[in-house]
């Protein structure tokens, strides 16, 4: 461009050249011809622009990455993170018809049901569709017990609208229908609509906890107790708030248990630099599969108890549940199991969502919280807290008030229902069940039972060579090995070092979601792969 | 209860008597007598709970006002704050069939047109629908250019469903509009869609670029400019945020008018104990209802181009504009005509809401931002600040992108599109000059013209004696005042204390969206009231 000149425009390059030849930026980033005032994208601005930009001189930044928030700054989320970013970038080459040794690339990476083909409940979708658009109860389409349901909520909404905004901690009715549910699950342990907060998914509930709990300075700064490996929103939630970070480490020998001596272990240990405060539990495990037991639950509720740690229970996968040996206690049952010592004083707040289990509803950012033995001046102000962001989406909660509220026996949806539930839940376990065999027969790859949940994360075997290449990179190893893994299949997993893992072992979370058929394809591939690997590096 | 027992469950009183004669709490607070072991509430449990609960005892709280997060506590949200709340027990008074001076309480406290009885536009309400059940895209009686915009977001959206994530940025087909309709309100100025981000509501936008902005410690803390009177969202984000709120006083005496020479003042006063970065503008007023000028927008830019200050445009209310006198310009659009020198500098974020408008879609929560001039290290660092809430309600973004979207001159739904739209927003022009024009009519009451948003602000006149009262009761005059509107009148409106107000000034503030006939009786009913108070503390 020796001689030439470029031309900004809100700090975007949008047309650069000289003399007559002049290129243009198109919106999918391809470098085209174009002759300037003629052209149909943006043709009344482009004169003007060329004699505005040449003459204007670029400022320093006000915002930068040395004068942001260093907390932002210090948020990883794995989950969405380089990787991704990099699938999102070979999608793209895909479509431009760039080749590459495979023809799709395969998102393994989220928890996202329907991205993979799994089709949303019927009912559930024409409940809401009901609320959407109100002209539809006259449709003699939609069953009956869809219409009853929606004309429920709409009655529960001002105005009887969806667009209406709901009270800050949510719709009445449908936080009476939560309460019902965890009664009916928890087998007849009370629960109060008032004790209900609905949320935008949980992840919004269990930063709004966080963001409620963290205080202090220096030592006396609150440590917030995670397992490890974890769901990266608690790292980055904790990161936001500038909380201290306490790891305890699950145990991948014995299927990712949670043992409570290694908790005792991280509170004291943390206890010279922090003021540990809360103690967040995922169970069934995220990224490990792991269900605990009711003897395992107990046992955390009784050092929480102990030591004085606000307990915070992310279980969101209650659904998804698959060795037969397994069953899911949630922590409120177990803490009421426990005696009124317990249910009257662990301060504990649970978390579901619309967006796992059978239903997979990710979109809509459904979601409650239940909290417990709160104290009335901070349930006071965890309302005004959760008011300033006004309501949770009520589409959203609508959809959570099928999912707490669905087809009984008797009701015209109910075969329907439980057909379509089945199916997924079914299939999830035998995926997982697949996932599991077929990881243990590739040497270097080693994968504990996915008890629950909807996840693998295998331990991989990196030989050193191709830890060094990593270093090259500076990437961590099994960054490396998943970057490899994306470019060579077109597969996306995400590394295990975005959850946490012990000090010299290399995992990757992958998703069961795909269609059994096609998992296959993908285990083989990543099989292939990873020997290819092995042989590579040896 | 001398001698008697209390049972508590998880913290709530459940029951409590003696002897034979027991009460139990009922859902609705009320108190009744159960036989226990029979109550079909929660008759499994409750027995045990008797047991159990009689021998716990209560341990002190881990969190606790003095425990949790300082600056959670110092947040501060009027619009849903204490005469809210007290506007909700009063509704359920009056279900419980309490007698008051009034049969229903009205909420003028917020701006959430579907509860006040506005309907929602069809066309939009169908294209979300189709999108949520898309078995109705076969169901004769949808439009087919409803069809068309589900049709397109479905084929966007990963798997087709609105039941995925979409990008933490947002859908982008749906971006792609937004950037098309900003290019078309701005007369051409280029927008691009990989500047636009979608969000849950504006509130959501507005938190996350503050969060990123916010740094420094002591004199070097980020200083955000707020305009007084302020939408409190700003002063809640900056208390959660720990930044230091500078006010600029916005010019009552001129319409609310902003002044330059009181942005400098204000300016230069923080630069003696914080760094102002930040210069946020809402625009239309919120709460004042003033209209900026284009003279006014330039001078706010070249201040901050001059001072180096971040600018946040919050313009929700861009579709409201009632006074002929007035009109729309949006900063980008500003900023673009004002020269090289200012729109390639000037860092701007820009909000838009479906909440507001003549949609008033609030329970969507759906909204965007187009921030331009971004370096391109935030430009990632705010990517993956927003990922880790992972995306905005994927039906939000489908009734955010109807509204930059709409039917067009020839498309089927075109007519009644515009039909449906022009009477929302004449009716609201009709009601915007009543208030004005019936509140001068009252001695003590002064209203500045409602150019546009949907809210009244007008000063009111607080007799000294009130003044003394309302220090008995350890209140701010201005929500003595409301207080006692509300408790004779059932209307419910929000102390100018919360938007913020000259010293010895005070105001409220009132949504103008009940239908005419209603907000007629609203005004005479303050009007009446207004006599009352300005009598009774004569």
């Amino acid at each position: 461009m020796a001689g030439g000149c470029v031309i900004q425009l809100f700090g975007r390059r949008v047309a650069w050249g000289r003399g007559c030849e002049w290129h243009r930026q198109s919106r999918n980033g391809q470098r085209r011809m174009a002759v300037l005032g003629q052209s149909p994208y943006c043709s009344a601005v482009e004169a003007p622009a060329v004699h505005h930009a040449v003459s204007g001189r670029v400022r320093r930044k006000i915002l930068t990455l040395q004068s942001m928030n260093p907390q932002v700054r210090a948020v990883e989320y794995a989950v969405r993170g380089p990787i991704v970013l990099k699938a999102g970038e070979i999608e793209k080459e895909l479509q431009n018809g760039v080749k590459k040794p495979f023809d799709e690339v395969i998102k393994a990476n989220i928890g996202d049901a329907h991205a993979m083909g799994q089709q949303p409940i019927t009912f559930l979708r024409q409940v809401v569709a009901l609320c959407t658009y109100p002209d539809l109860l006259d449709n003699p389409s939609f069953p009956k017990d869809a219409k009853r349901r929606a004309r429920r909520i709409l009655e529960s909404c001002s105005g009887q609208s969806l667009g209406s905004y709901s009270a800050s901690q949510g719709v009445n009715c449908i936080r009476e229908d939560v309460a019902k549910f965890i009664e009916k699950r928890d087998e007849g342990v009370p629960a109060h609509p008032d004790n209900i907060y609905l949320t935008t998914g949980a992840s919004d509930g269990i930063s709004s906890i966080l963001k409620i709990l963290v205080s202090g300075e220096g030592q006396s700064r609150t440590g917030v107790m995670i397992p490890i490996p974890q769901y990266p929103l608690y790292s980055a939630a904790i990161s936001e708030l500038d909380a201290i970070q306490v790891n305890y480490y699950l145990d991948e020998e014995n299927c990712w248990a949670l043992d409570v001596n290694e908790l005792r272990r991280a509170f004291y240990r943390a206890k010279e630099y922090c003021s540990p405060k809360v103690l967040c539990i995922i169970n069934p495990g995220n990224p490990t599969g792991q269900v605990q037991s009711k003897h395992c639950i107990e046992e955390v509720i009784h050092f929480a108890l102990e030591e004085g740690l606000f307990l915070l229970a992310d279980e969101v996968y209650q659904d998804n549940i698959y060795s037969k040996s397994c069953q899911f206690y949630s922590f409120k049952k177990v803490l009421y199991d426990m005696g009124p010592e317990y249910f009257n004083n662990v301060e504990l707040a649970s978390f579901h969502s619309t967006s796992k289990g059978y239903m997979g509803e990710c979109g809509y950012r459904g979601g409650y919280m239940e909290v417990v033995n709160l104290h009335p001046d901070i349930t006071a102000q965890l309302v005004k807290l959760l008011s300033v962001r006004l309501c949770p989406p009520v589409s959203g909660q609508a959809a959570m008030d099928v999912v707490v509220n669905p087809p009984q026996p008797g009701e015209e949806s109910y075969e329907q229902f439980i057909r379509e539930k089945d199916a997924i839940l079914c299939n999830l376990a035998e995926k997982a069940e697949l996932t599991e065999e077929l990881f243990n027969q590739v040497p270097g790859i080693k994968c504990n039972p996915l008890q629950g949940a909807m996840y693998a994360f295998p331990r991989i075997f990196i030989p050193d060579k191709a830890i060094e290449k990593a270093k090259e990179h500076q990437m961590a190893p099994d960054m490396y090995y998943c970057m490899c893994l994306l470019e060579e299949t077109g597969i996306c997993v995400v590394p295990g070092s975005g959850f946490g893992q012990k000090e010299g072992t290399h995992h990757f979370r992958m998703t069961i979601l795909p269609p059994v058929e096609k998992l296959k394809i993908l285990l083989q591939k990543v099989k292939d792969f990873h020997m290819r690997f092995l042989e590579d590096y040896a």
